[in-house]
């Protein structure tokens, strides 16, 4: 099926991308979102605001693709070209377009507070049709020729990724024969990725038909993911033969996080608020936990502290105090992190744990590692219950 | 001068870019190292691992520039074929290099250790040139044809930057013309971008002959930079009018931070020690402070507490004590930043600041503007000192 998966090229517009004063965090986003729906993004190229460079740009890539999406140059300004490259690709006009031009107005509130230069945003060309932007004023453009489309969104972010998914997605769906991709993944900690590669052995190498599998390293753990395009269903049969195989070492599957499985089963353990003491991390702990959206059924973070020594807890507020110190780096970027829980019947006391890596990775990784602990003692715990 | 800057192109290899798994940060970093050196960075592909795209890639980009990069695909496995499509593009046969393999039979600890795989990454084409890579086990390629050049460095970024800098910027500069960019930066809080646009008129539409002149709203304030190809001399005087006019406003200028503006401006005020507590700002201030590298003639930053509710300082094992509450986000992305410092002399209550913004960059501008109000407290009081 792969081969017949639509194919798709990507301008990301800017000269500030050239310079490196941008990231083109765009590029990866539509990579992401363009895999998950079955289409193959054959190259991204990053251009100047160069009339020239677009026009020639947009002419290859409408020969080498079924949709050529462009982000970036629908600003307001004179070296917003994307639209007038795109006009000299294609040999049309661009003309004002009255209902655009009555929408940017009114955006503004009335005529006469809005920057002419702004009314380039209204011009069209005659095959295209404009895409909302409830969040900007740059509108974006749906252009279809020869049976292929092209496809111009906003550089900023946030007005691309609504416009993606409200305008174009949809259209993209009614459109082309695709084949979204299904996607499972299994979450461990503990484990290295070697180790774990190995436990899964031909599971990983064979994980079944038209499915493939990934082994992916990161901050939380490592992590398995299958995907394949025939199908949600068929991934069921692998997954629950990677958790056999994984056990206690899983703390979770797609969407759940290290943080919201530990405070789950610290409120199941009738934890009900948590507060923290950190050393050696930088207050990564705290981060996560802070950045942690909480949901119903979780013990609830209070706040915590970062030390520079050795923490000592005093009186806290809270029913449990969950307390980490990260050591400095050994060879080789280990190091060791010292856990405890001060917990109403669930507690532990300096257990030590060895984590790998270097800078941010080994200060995350540190805190992980106390929620990884918190998780397992509370599992052991409910586990110990029922037996 | 720009007229005569030599040109390059960039091509990322890799299909983890076109899938989003990996986000190119390489080029950026290679667009500011290039602008800086003076070389004109006219486009940036990202490629997958794929032969005969490389190789056709390859041919094309020799076409149009004085200097080829590629990153990525230089690995031990069938899948980094970088090598192979140069080697295709320039019609030339790859030979295990006897010094190479030497060279990588040594880092591995022996022969029999390294994985036949990686005799890959010894193979070279005639007219290549290795580049020694101190931290990994591809090296890269100097290529010369008719003039022109390729590079190839690995894509792990820390491998790549130590080659960029230790073996292709001293060739580039060997070989090419070039006027490197001078930048100075003037660093202010508390401005909006158009009110510091404003302040500036003439200086920023027209700074001088040669020079450029952009302002950039950061997570920090806003910075003015000036640049020009003519010489760092050129940018005195336009900088020395920047600070004049932007008097108070400025924190800093280049390399100084915020963080370290304060926490030098505590200790000139005598504050030796430091903690801070703070609420409503997911631990934005903690993170800031943590991450700051401390330099002599600074405060020491001991360490600082996130609580959920309003903080209420007690017992503190430091010498001055910054307290900051930042309240939900009102309209219009403003928020409202309460701060108050506990510290011999120098101490303040409840001061409040507006900030603008939303989700992560709020909550980082409410720390940054309670580190500022610190150094306009304690600039204050050096000022009333010395009258």
């Amino acid at each position: 099926m792969a081969e017949t998966a639509p194919t798709a090229l990507l301008l990301s517009i800017g000269s500030e991308l050239l310079l490196g004063e941008t990231v083109d965090t765009n590029a990866a986003y539509l990579g992401q979102e363009l895999a998950r729906l079955g289409m193959e993004l054959r190259a991204v190229q990053q251009l100047p605001d160069d009339r020239k460079v677009i026009a020639d740009a947009f002419l290859e890539a409408l020969a080498g693709g079924d949709v050529v999406f462009a982000t970036g140059g629908l600003g307001p300004t004179h070296d917003d070209l994307t639209r007038e490259g795109l006009a000299d690709a294609l040999g049309e006009e661009l003309v004002e377009d009255r209902e655009l031009a009555e929408g940017l107005r009114a955006r503004f509130g009335g005529a006469g507070r809005m920057p002419v230069s702004n009314l380039h945003q209204a011009r069209l060309i005659p095959s295209a049709q404009p895409l909302d932007n409830p969040v900007g004023s740059a509108p974006g453009w749906w252009v279809e020729r020869n049976g292929r489309a092209v496809v111009l969104m906003p550089g900023v972010p946030a007005e691309m990724h609504r416009m993606w998914r409200e305008q174009v997605v949809p259209r993209l769906e009614r459109r082309l024969r695709l084949f979204p991709l299904a996607m499972r993944t299994v979450k461990t900690f503990g484990l290295g990725e070697s180790a774990a590669a190995e436990r899964l052995g031909d599971l990983l190498e064979v994980p079944g038909e038209g499915i493939e599998a990934g082994i992916y390293a990161r901050d939380d753990g490592v992590h398995l993911r299958f995907s394949t395009r025939a199908g949600a269903a068929r991934l069921e049969e692998p997954m629950a033969r990677a958790l056999a195989i994984l056990g206690d070492d899983v703390y979770g599957t797609d969407e759940q996080t290290l943080p919201g499985v530990a405070m789950a089963a610290l409120r199941r353990a009738g934890v009900h608020t948590l507060v923290t003491i950190e050393s050696g991390t930088d207050g990564a702990l705290l981060a996560i936990l802070a950045a942690h959206e909480p949901a119903e059924g979780e013990a609830r973070y209070l706040g915590g502290s970062l030390v520079q020594e050795g923490p000592e807890p005093g009186e806290i507020p809270a029913e449990a105090i969950l307390t980490v110190r990260l050591g400095a780096q050994a060879a080789l970027g280990r190091s060791r992190v010292t856990v405890s829980l001060a917990a109403p019947g669930i507690g532990f006391e300096g257990r030590e744990v060895r984590i790998h890596g270097s800078g941010a990775q080994r200060l995350r990784r540190g805190a992980f590692a106390a929620l990884d602990l918190v998780r397992r003692e509370c599992r052991a715990d409910e586990q110990e219950g029922r037996a």
